[in-house]
């Protein structure tokens, strides 16, 4: 065919055989399976899903099915050829996206908003650890483990922003899940993180436009190899203040200007998707070009177009789930496949790295959030919510081991210190604070303690009923002790409490931890409404005499969950077992929180 | 470093230079810039995106940017080296992606509820068109143009089953623009189209696996070349035909029971989206790998994903907008960059399979409809709604020029068949049937008619101002008789309806089509509704004396879009413009969809 058409397009003919497409879809599919199996299994177990992504790239790569089948692992993921330079694209793409989400979730007016106070604790938390870092890197070079040829000033540079930036996904979600987002000490918390976030990365990006990065070589690929012409150090560092400063401002305006009209008069949310990835993609090509990485463009883009409120909910969900459920655990989990974990492996360096990142981190943050004037107790919770360093840390790694800044050892001790300080976020938090999690209905009602359909249809017989299933799930409690309890309480007043819910309940002297039963009625059974309505779902709650609260919050998630949906009222119906309640609940509380 | 681990990672210093990746990222992101805006410029023309989308990469490609700037079109878009390879990798995946979605449109329970109906209709459209195909393909083989060397019969049969596919997608979109889809004859259309689709597209598959297809050489890669081993035919048929059996039985069944334990105690909507991206995957790569194409794997897939009723809606909307707004239009692109337009154009050539492809496939579902008992009226709007080939046609002559079975005039006359094809439907059927399409709110009130802060107080002030919009955006109309005949309506019952909305109207003599003007006002004005409240949103609806439809459609739109909406009206006072007023109208019609 004479034809100057471009011929990487698979209808005319392409490079790739058969087998080889064969292999990228399977290699794709194994990976986001396996990846998103264990991102879910972390999550279970309470830590951050970036953990189990990783684990299964380690797992699928050289560290473990590489070195049982390397064969198999070759054949797979192949180290060359077509097959390994569309992986190399692919995940360039992948993280690209992951940091436009990243910057989505930015919220500048957070910073504004906590004024002073998050200035103070952001620049603290900075420059502890960063002057640390410097130190170690400057002064112990051997110890880190330096390329033969790096310049040690860069290198010094690297690890002190390395040992500084945190991890503003990974913090937002533990503070999430601890029900302190919206609390003071949380707002702070995330205000400093993304303070953090924009100097930390504009930081990094400044480090990678410095470093001399020769080209590769491109030989046995049949291309002529033209060598990249770098910018000087003064016009990298020009252009990407100066395109940082362009896209906080009049990129960031001329998005707020551009979204109406696109929704007024294109398909939505198709034109926001759209525009939203194209810019991305302009800007990551932008920051790729003039030597610093991609993945600033992508970040500065998101940063920009999180920041319109004309950006719809349904827009940012999208995208969101779209590219934190596909093309970040894709990313993941290649990183686990980069290197070998265990042949990496250098116990001395993760301990002093993971121990000088803490220190750096905790003090730093901790000093400066007594200084803005908080108490000892919230600047250390500050202290080690910040100190999660989780995806950042990782992607920062693999960009200075692409660079050839930093070996695979070093590399390997940055991403369990990011790992190790994520895990231990959580759980310090928590024991500072002493705040417990909040009682949620989806966890309280089990396998045991569902009816799915109640047999009986009077309300002494079905607390009967719910009695024996709470009795059936905890240990050494009689069936008659709970059912007089809550016959005891209901005569005192009916616990109908409308729209068909009943919710009977008892507190019983040292029951420990709360138990909810949950029934559904077909018929529906009288539990004296004030709406005169029957009702169809009962939840029997027994709480301990001493836990005034957690009585409260059940009931209270009961009447969010039941009381506001009444889709889900009625769909309850339909629910065979307790895996398909418990899905219908998930998935319209999801609906909801959106 | 002396490692097993894959290089093609970012991490490994991978291949591609820095300005390569900027050049893929830009390279992506003018593709996606460009289709959308050309899809979103069909759409408003009112014809299918992908025309739109096909004629960016066409503009983009060899036919007209690369034909002026050939060097130009070689940076963005290499012909070869690592930035090809990852392009041929990332358009199979775009294509396997946008394969699931169109599989997840397939619902299999209406081509039951259709019965014997639709699948007449399904066989008679498949049948007629399919045997002048494989008589043209047989006799005339010169004419269409060959490739020397291809078997004639295997030929024959690919011409055979292209003239007789049909494109559900485009199919359903026009039947819903025309406010057809659920109507009687709507639904036959959709479910022969479906049968049609499920039939043809194994068929298709057949006759893949029956052609030799040769190993590409790879030598310029460095790589070994390995010769694929090709199953014998036979096999291929099994493989084919059990797998497609198994996907629509114990698959399909495997992912009902899967789908609510995911949903129960994983994320979701995150788990429900990698599950179905997994599948897709892993369904592609064994149909890839018995040597039929990928994407018949992820549209099987997506027909046995979709079939479940537990699949949610907020699952399905989000990979439905992300792949069909972001991987399609880029796939669709990446066509219309394949070959050169002009050069390949040969008239006599299209104008045969155009009209081949219309008489066939018309008479073929006129006939089979006026045989199953339909009048011919609706038979003739079945075979011009069966005739649209849009996307499926241009995928399935892709393949056809990828294997080497067509040449490249061949395939331009079959894509400009399909968009004809595509193009005709929705005007032909409308004037078959005589459907107008149905007024809405949204097209009617304009920038003229938009009054976004009414001045006047009173119930005739507002009359009067709204008129001066009315008359200001249309000819040699005075003011005065707009205002008497509303204020003439208005007195003889008011048209407060509650709410907060007022939709004062009249009906005018020799009018035309309905004219909207739309008014808010902050203070509120009171139309005696029987809720006591003042209106804040006052529509005015001018309509044809004639035309007692347009009325009523008006009013009961306006019902639907703010009457069921209260987050809607009150947002309504913060649209400072038109443009304004009209993005929020249109998101929240996009947001009452899903």
């Amino acid at each position: 065919m004479p034809d100057l058409s471009p011929l990487f397009l698979i209808a005319a003919g392409g490079s790739m055989t058969t087998k080889e497409i064969a292999m990228v879809l399977l290699g794709l599919g194994v990976l986001l399976l396996v990846a998103r199996l264990f991102g879910e299994a972390a999550q279970r177990l309470g830590q951050p899903s970036v953990l189990g992504e990783l684990l299964a790239g380690v797992l699928l790569g050289p560290t473990l099915f590489g070195a049982l089948f390397p064969g198999a692992l070759e054949t797979l993921f192949p180290s060359e050829g077509t097959v390994s330079a569309f992986y190399e694209g692919f995940f360039v793409l992948c993280i690209t996206l992951f940091l436009l989400v990243a910057g989505l979730e930015v919220d500048l007016s957070m910073v504004w908003s906590q004024g002073k106070r998050a200035l103070i604790v952001g620049l603290g938390g900075m420059i502890v650890p960063f002057a640390m870092g410097f130190g170690l890197g400057w002064f112990a070079p051997v110890l880190l483990g330096m390329e033969v040829g790096s310049d040690r000033f860069t290198f010094s540079l690297f690890i002190a922003t390395a040992l500084s930036i945190s991890a503003l996904p990974v913090i937002a979600k533990t503070l999430m899940d601890l029900n302190l987002y919206r609390s003071d000490i949380g707002m702070i918390t995330v205000a400093a993180a993304i303070f953090n976030d924009l100097v930390g990365w504009i930081i990094f990006a400044l480090i990678l436009g410095m470093m001399a990065k020769q080209p590769e070589a491109m030989g046995n690929y049949g291309t002529e190899v033209v060598a990249d012409e770098k910018l000087p150090i003064g016009w990298v560092i020009v252009l990407t203040l100066g395109f940082a400063g362009f896209m906080l401002t009049i990129g960031r305006m001329a998005i707020h200007r551009t979204l109406p009209f696109l929704q007024a008069h294109f398909t939505w949310p198709g034109s926001a998707i759209g525009l939203a990835m194209a810019l991305a993609l302009f800007g990551a090509a932008f920051t790729e070009y003039i030597g610093i990485h991609a993945i600033f463009g992508s970040f500065l883009v998101g940063v920009a177009l999180g920041d319109s409120s004309h950006l719809k909910q349904k827009t940012r969900s999208i995208l969101h789930e779209f590219i934190s459920f596909i093309f970040a655990p894709l990313f993941f989990a290649s990183v686990g496949l980069t290197v070998n974990f265990i042949t990496n492996f250098d116990l001395l360096l993760t301990l002093v790295v993971l121990f000088i990142a803490c220190v750096g981190k905790v003090l730093g943050c901790g000093i400066s959030g007594r200084i803005s004037g908080l108490g000892w107790r919230e600047s250390w919770v500050l202290g080690f919510g910040l100190n999660a360093r989780g995806t950042m840390e990782i992607i920062l790694g693999l960009l200075a081991l692409e660079a050839g800044l930093i070996g695979e050892e070093l590399f390997v001790a940055l991403v369990i210190m990011a790992l190790v300080t994520s895990m231990m976020s959580g759980p310090v938090i928590q024991r500072l604070l002493k705040a417990p999690k909040p009682h949620r209905i989806v966890d309280l009602v089990t396998e045991k303690t569902f009816v799915a359909d109640l047999y009986n249809r009077t309300r002494e017989g079905v607390i009967q009923e719910l009695s024996e299933a709470v009795a059936k799930a905890t240990k050494n409690v009689e069936v008659e002790v709970v059912a007089r309890a809550v016959c005891e309480r209901e005569s005192q007043m009916s616990t109908g409490v409308g729209q068909g819910i009943a919710v009977p309940h008892a507190r019983i002297p040292n029951w420990g931890t709360p138990v909810v039963a949950m029934g559904v009625s077909r018929d529906g059974v009288d539990f004296d409404a004030r709406d005169g309505k029957p009702a169809h779902l009962i939840f029997m709650i027994i709480t301990d005499s001493e836990d005034n609260g957690a009585q409260l919050e059940v009931l209270a998630d009961i009447g969010k969950s039941f009381g506001e949906n009444s889709a889900l009222r009625s769909e309850m119906f339909g629910a065979k077992n307790y895996v398909q309640m418990l899905a219908l609940m998930k998935t319209a509380n999801q609906e909801a929180g959106h």
